[in-house]
C-alpha cells in the first residue's frame, strides 16, 4: 500500500518558499473590489456547539463544550453560537458556563421565535445575543409549526422587541429562505428592520440553493434591510447559513459574501444536520484566495488541524480523505507533469500555500505517473547524483517497476539506490528483492516493450520536442 | 456511542412516501429555463480512471480498472477517461483492454498536446477520441512546458489535424484556464474551434475558480466557439473540470452548465490529484435538485453507492462521513423540530429524496435535541401507545438522561418500554439500569429543576402557544 501522508512517509517534502503572497496579484481573475462585497471582511458565526450538536455522532459534554468554545476563541472566530438553553437543562447550564468563560468571542444562542425560549435565553449572564429563527416556507408553515405569516411577523417583532429590551443583540432568521416566497420574506424582512433588529439571516436549511441563487437573493435583499443605520450601505448585516446537502455550501458562502453578506456560519468539519453546514476550514480555503492579507491577519491558520482533530476525535469521525487543507493528500501531487512544475514554483498546481497552515507539501513519486523531475529530486534528496540521462533511465526502471505492482516509499528509494550502484560503481545488483517469477517475466516484457519503443521512436522523430517519458497526465 | 447509521442501527426508519416528484414544482426558486443553461441535458466525463489514478492513494490493476469501468458504463455515464498511454506501457495494455470491452459508454484517453502521445493513443483499436490537453497560464509555460503561445497554437492545430484525421473525436482543453490570460484564451479556442475540434474545455486545475468566475468564463467563450455546427447554440461542446481545493468543484460545475457548459468531468469520490475533482455523486446530489427526471431518466441512481464502495476499497480509504448522499448521516435527522417535520412529510428538510438512490431517512431520538414527535413515532414502532400528555413526559424523561450521559438505542428504548410499564401497569420499575451515584444524583437535581421549570411556567403562561419540550434548535 503506498501511504503518502502529511508526516512524509511516502514523498519529496517540497519546498515551502513559493512567494504566496504575490499569488493573488499574479490572477487575472481574482476577486474584483466591487462596493458589494464583503469577501475581504466577513466575519464568522462558529456554530459546531449549535449546529455541530444535531449531527448524528454528537454528544458534547460540558467539558468538551468548553475545550471547543475556548480553541474556536483562540482561532480568531467573531462568534460562537450555543444550542438553545431551552433544549435541556444540561444546555442551559452549558451555556451559563461558557458565558462565563470570559472569551474574546461573542456568546450567541440559537433560539425558537417564541417568547418562552426568549425569556429563558436573556436570563443567561454574559450572553451577548440571541440568534433567532422561524420557518417561513409553505413546506414549514404547513408542515411544522403551522403558523401563518400574520403571526411570524406578530411574534417576530414581540420576541425582537423584548431580546433588545434586555440590552441583547438579535439576529432575525427565516428557515428555508430559499423555498420562502419572495414577498413573504421581504415584507418580513422589512418588518423586523423597521424595529430595529442588529442582524438580518437567510438559512438554506435543506441544502437546496444555488450559487447564483444565492447572490440573487442577499443582493435583493440589500434594497430591503437597513440594519445597523450608520454603517456603510454594503456592511448592513447579513448572516448566511448553508447546509450542504448539494455539496455547495461553501460555494453559496462566497457567493453570499460577493453579494454583500457580512457573516457567515460555520462548523469544525462541517458537522451537523444530515451532511451538515459551511466547514470551518473550507470557508478559509475559500476565503484566503479571496482575501489572503484580511484571513491571515484574523484568523489563527495554523491551529485549525488541530481544532479539527479535537472535534473529529469527541464526535468519533475520520477526517475525510479529501478535507479542505487538512485532508491527508490535499498538497501531494503525484501525476509526473505536476512533479515537474511544483518543484520549480508551487504555485504552478497550488492556489494554496500549506505553510500558511503549518502544513507542507509533497511530491508523490513512488508510481507509474511519476516522472523524472519527481525522481531526480528524490534522488538529490538521498544524495545520489547522476547525469540527466541516468535520471530518465531511473524513471524508466520505476515506472516499469511500479506498472507491475504497487511501489511502497521504500521500494522505490531501493531501486533508485540500486541502479545507482549499477550505474556508478558499475554493479549488477537487481534493482528490487523479492519479485516472483511472474513478476519478473511481466518486466522483461514490459523492458521489452519499452526498448523497441524507444528503438521506433529514435527511428521516426529525430528531433526529441518532449520527453515520453514524462507524459503522465495531469490538468 | 451513539452510532446511527444507514443500516437503521439507531433511528425511527421514516417513511419514504413523499411525494418528492411534487418538490421542483413546489419551488420557487427552482431552476428558471433558460436559453443557456444545460442543467437538463449535461453530459458525464467519468475520470476515475485517469484523474482518479492521480489520487495519492491509487494503484489500479487491470482487473480493477475493468471493474470500475464496467460499474461506470452501468451506472450511465457517457464517457469514460483512461490515463494516457504514454504514461506507461501497462497504462497502453489497459487502454486497449477497456477499449475491446465493448461498453455503451466512448471512451476516451487523456493526453498531452504532443503528436508522440497522439500517435501512439490514435493506433488503439477502439478507442473514441483523445482528450487532449495543454498549460496556458503563464505559471505553466514558465514553470512547467516553458513554451509560448504561438507554439501551443501550432502544435494544438497539428495535433487536432492529426487526431482527426485518424477519425477520432478530439477535445482541446487549456490547462489552469482560471489563470491563464483571457485574451490567450480565447484567441487559441478561436483558432481550434476554425479547424473543427469537437469539444472545448476549460479545466480549474489548481482549485481556484469561483462560482460566478466560471460562469462568466463560460458564457464568454459561448461567443468565440462554435463547435459541431448544426447544434443550437447552446449545445456548443464544452467540457469542464474543476478541481476542489477550496470546496467550490460541485458548485462549479452546476454554474459551467448553467452558462451552456455540456460535459463535466467527474470521478467517483471525487478523487484525483491533491483533494480531487467534482466527485460523481455530489455531482448527482446537485443536479437531481437541477432536473430530476433527466438524472432519474439517465443514471442508475440506485448503484451509486456499490460503485463508491467498489472505488473506495480499491484506493483504501473510507466513504467520508459527510459524503454526499451516501455519508452515514446524509440523510438522518436529529433536532426535535427537525424529526417532528419530517415525520409529516419528508420534503420539509430533505431536498433530496433518499429513496430515489436506493436508502433510508433515519429519524435520530436518542439525545437531549429529541422532540415529542420522535418519542412518539418510536413508541408506535415499539407497539406501545400512550397518551400526547404521556409522550411528552416520557420524552421529557430520555432528555434528562441524554443530558446525564450519551444514550444508545438500546438505552433508549428501554426507556420509553419501562415508562410505558410504569404508566400504563402501574409498575415503578427504574427507567435505566446501572446508573452510578454520581449520575442519580444528577438526575434528580435535574428533574427538580424541570419541576420548578414546570410549576413556574405554568404561572406566568396559562396559555401554551408552544411546547418548551420540543425547543431543540434546527436551521
Amino acid at each position: 500500500m503506498v501511504t503518502t501522508n502529511g508526516n512524509g512517509a511516502n514523498g519529496v517534502n517540497g519546498t515551502n518558499g513559493a512567494s504566496a503572497a504575490e499569488r493573488p496579484s499574479q490572477n487575472p481573475y481574482a476577486t474584483v473590489d466591487n462596493f458589494l462585497s464583503n469577501v475581504g471582511r466577513f466575519k464568522i458565526i462558529e456554530s459546531t456547539l449549535r449546529e455541530g450538536e444535531q449531527f448524528a455522532n454528537s454528544f458534547f459534554d460540558t467539558e468538551t463544550k468548553i475545550k471547543i468554545a475556548q480553541a474556536l476563541d483562540d482561532f480568531g472566530v467573531d462568534y460562537i453560537e450555543l444550542t438553545s438553553p431551552a433544549a435541556s437543562e444540561q444546555s442551559r447550564l452549558d451555556c451559563e458556563k461558557i458565558c462565563a468563560l470570559g472569551l474574546k468571542a461573542k456568546i450567541l444562542t440559537h433560539v425558537r421565535c417564541h417568547m418562552d425560549d426568549a425569556r429563558m435565553a436573556c436570563a443567561i449572564p454574559g450572553l451577548s445575543g440571541l440568534d433567532i429563527v422561524i420557518g417561513t416556507s409553505s413546506h414549514l408553515r404547513e408542515h411544522s409549526h403551522g403558523k401563518d405569516m400574520d403571526h411570524i411577523r406578530r411574534t417576530a417583532v414581540e420576541v425582537i422587541n423584548y431580546v433588545k429590551s434586555q440590552g441583547l443583540e438579535v439576529r432575525f432568521s427565516s428557515e428555508d429562505s430559499f423555498r420562502s416566497n419572495l414577498v413573504d420574506l421581504l415584507t418580513i424582512y422589512h418588518e423586523v428592520d423597521k424595529i430595529g433588529v442588529n442582524r438580518v439571516g437567510i438559512a438554506d436549511t435543506v441544502g437546496c440553493a444555488s450559487p447564483r441563487q444565492v447572490y440573487d437573493l442577499v443582493r435583493t435583499l440589500r434594497g430591503v434591510v437597513s440594519c445597523d443605520i450608520g454603517k456603510t450601505y454594503s456592511l448592513q448585516p447579513k448572516q448566511c447559513h448553508f447546509h450542504d446537502d448539494t455539496g455547495c455550501a461553501t460555494a453559496n458562502a462566497f457567493c453570499a459574501l460577493e453579494a454583500g453578506a457580512t457573516h457567515i456560519d460555520t462548523s469544525v468539519l462541517g458537522i451537523g444536520e444530515r451532511n451538515g453546514i459551511t466547514p470551518l476550514g473550507g470557508l478559509m480555503a475559500r476565503m484566503i484566495v479571496g482575501d489572503r492579507d484580511y484571513v491571515k491577519s484574523k484568523y489563527k491558520l495554523e491551529k485549525l488541524k488541530d481544532i479539527e482533530n479535537l472535534v473529529a476525535s469527541a464526535v468519533e469521525i475520520n477526517v475525510p480523505f479529501n478535507n479542505p487543507i487538512t485532508g491527508f493528500c490535499a498538497f501531494t501531487h503525484k501525476a509526473g507533469i505536476h512533479a515537474k512544475a511544483i518543484l520549480n514554483n508551487p504555485s504552478t498546481y497550488e492556489i494554496l500555500n500549506p505553510s500558511d497552515f503549518g502544513l507542507s507539501r509533497y511530491v508523490h513519486f513512488a508510481s507509474r505517473l511519476t516522472g523524472w523531475n519527481a525522481i531526480k529530486s528524490r534522488c538529490e534528496q538521498l544524495g545520489l547524483h547522476m547525469s540527466d540521462i541516468e535520471y530518465k533511465q531511473c524513471t524508466a526502471k520505476v515506472k516499469a517497476l511500479a506498472d507491475i505492482r504497487k511501489l511502497t516509499l521504500d521500494d522505490t528509494d531501493a531501486i533508485i539506490r540500486n541502479f545507482h550502484k549499477n550505474v556508478t560503481a558499475g554493479a549488477d545488483v537487481p534493482l528490487v528483492e523479492g519479485l516472483t517469477q511472474g513478476e519478473k517475466r511481466l518486466l522483461e516484457e514490459e523492458e521489452a516493450v519499452l526498448d523497441q519503443a524507444a528503438n521506433k521512436k529514435a527511428k521516426l522523430d529525430s528531433v526529441a520536442a518532449g520527453l515520453p517519458i514524462d507524459a503522465a497526465n495531469g490538468v
